[in-house]
């Protein structure tokens, strides 16, 4: 049942020994969400605690190593920032049909628990959990600040990301006047890259091909990159809107190698061309400016299928 | 005169015919700046127009190509974001000695107007700009929005930059909610590199070299590099903050080689390093973060007589 916030405040000061789920791969925005929860309703004098199906990146360690739980046996349990029990990873069995509480920001949120506060335009699900800790008039203290800000960056690329609203600038304000270490958190979060990463990333702008008229570029990875560099897929969000990102470019195509040969490939585009009218062509799907599809073909074949269904969208 | 808020807000109203100057090589604080001053001093029923030496960088087009000034022989200068009056190029001349009024943000001001509003803790010299505007009780239209979102993100690297204020987030919250197109800025701004651009970071990244344990890194510049992809090093900004930016990094080097021969060398470092220690031992001079100095020897030569320079700092 689709709860509001008003509700959802007054239910959790209800509960106690409270466990708190973040989704699998676990993101800022998960982490931030849960710890600012878990100190909120400490504050309030209750048990709670977090739990996570894998470990926490090591950069947020500033968040998730200063705090150390008791040990009880939950009787209410709520997962933040967590579309679908699924995502719960290696916690789904344990939990599934148990969960009181799902505080969300997907649109895709699948109602798997028995009450959902889910604001689907919130840039964060930080933010739902920042109104929540105004509500019960918590002190924001430097810790608090420190997870809603990392919650808001993270989720917008630092603000910078179409999903940034108003309010977003605006909680960042009041954490920042709250002590957050945002130029700690932004250096370590948004200006550090690690140097496998920069190694892989040079490797892959090398493979950098431009077509129709300079309006559509290819990048492509190859598992030989990535085993050379000690990385997987996962260490690479955000590459795959490198290639859009060059002036002119209406269409940037990723080509990601599989273990298993073939190829996943991302479209990003801009409002002229629909990437996802081109990947239903190929089989897949998505959106108009970010859609994808799989093609299990050998490189040469597999860029040709590509750029044959790409050619009558640049005509 | 150093001069506060309510007493420059007052002065401009006692003004006409008013000429805003730019500095030279025209960024998106100094662009917003003047254009929302005259879009507030235009509502104020004033005439007022911009002036600048050089031309504006085609990406701002959205702010400079949509006013027509009209003509008129201006009876006060006030100039914005403008630390030093040769900061105003071939604009220099003829108006030094004549300027009423400095609105700016740089601590290195030097005093060159009649009076000066400063503040050198605000990120940008636009948040300056709102605060006057909202002293005068103009409407926020969409154009001064978009004309102060510009200004307080751009000088913050889109709210990454350890400049960014509290401040510098709630106006962006206001200019949002007064309809300041942020995605198509974002988007222009921070997410769009030109192919030259790409290509001659692609070579720069090529020269990447590690040192002291992988706690320093090099990279180095070429006229060729510069050459080959018709660029300039105006067009680079930002380059020598990324041999930093790798994990584990205290002390990242850039050497941009002088088209008369030597190097320019900018050297970016972590709290534990001083940077501008080891440039003045190098005669040139700078912050613990930020340092610089020139090495006039060959290349080979010139990295190293800085390795030699920077050994005992990692000893």
């Amino acid at each position: 049942m689709r709860i509001d916030e008003r509700t959802c405040s007054a239910l959790l000061m209800q509960q106690d020994d409270i466990l708190i789920l973040c989704h699998r791969n676990p993101d800022g925005d998960t982490i931030g969400c849960a710890y600012a929860l878990y100190t909120a309703l400490t504050m309030k004098g209750k048990r709670a605690r977090v739990a996570c199906a894998d470990a926490y990146p090591k950069m947020y360690a500033y968040l998730t190593e200063k705090v150390v739980f008791s040990d009880f046996e939950p009787k209410y349990v709520v997962a933040v920032d967590v579309a679908d029990v699924q995502l719960l990873g290696r916690l789904q069995q344990q939990w599934e049909g148990k969960i009181d509480l799902s505080i969300d920001h997907h649109p895709s949120n699948t109602g798997y628990a028995t009450y959902t506060l889910l604001d689907e335009k919130a840039a964060a699900a930080a933010q739902i959990i920042y109104r929540l800790i105004e509500q019960w008039g918590c002190e924001k203290d430097r810790f608090i600040a420190n997870c809603i800000y990392t919650g808001v960056s993270t989720d917008t690329g630092c603000f910078k990301f179409e999903n940034t609203q108003s309010e977003t600038h605006m909680i960042a304000a009041k954490v920042m006047d709250a002590g957050a270490e945002y130029q700690y958190i932004n250096k370590l979060i948004f200006e550090t890259k690690s140097k496998n990463r920069i190694a892989i990333e040079q490797m892959i702008m090398d493979t950098l091909e431009f077509y129709f008229g300079d309006r559509c570029t290819l990048i492509h990875i190859t598992q030989e990159m990535l085993k050379a560099t000690n990385m997987d897929y996962d260490q690479l969000d955000g590459i795959s809107a490198k290639p859009r990102q060059i002036e002119g470019v209406s269409l940037g195509i990723t080509m990601r190698e599989q273990e298993e040969g073939g190829y996943r490939v991302s479209m990003r585009s801009t409002d002229n061309i629909d990437a996802g009218n081109i990947c239903k062509l190929l089989g897949g799907g998505g959106h108009a400016r970010a859609a994808g599809c799989t093609i299990d073909l050998p490189f040469a074949a597999a860029k040709q299928k590509l750029l044959d269904t790409c050619a009558p969208f640049f005509a």
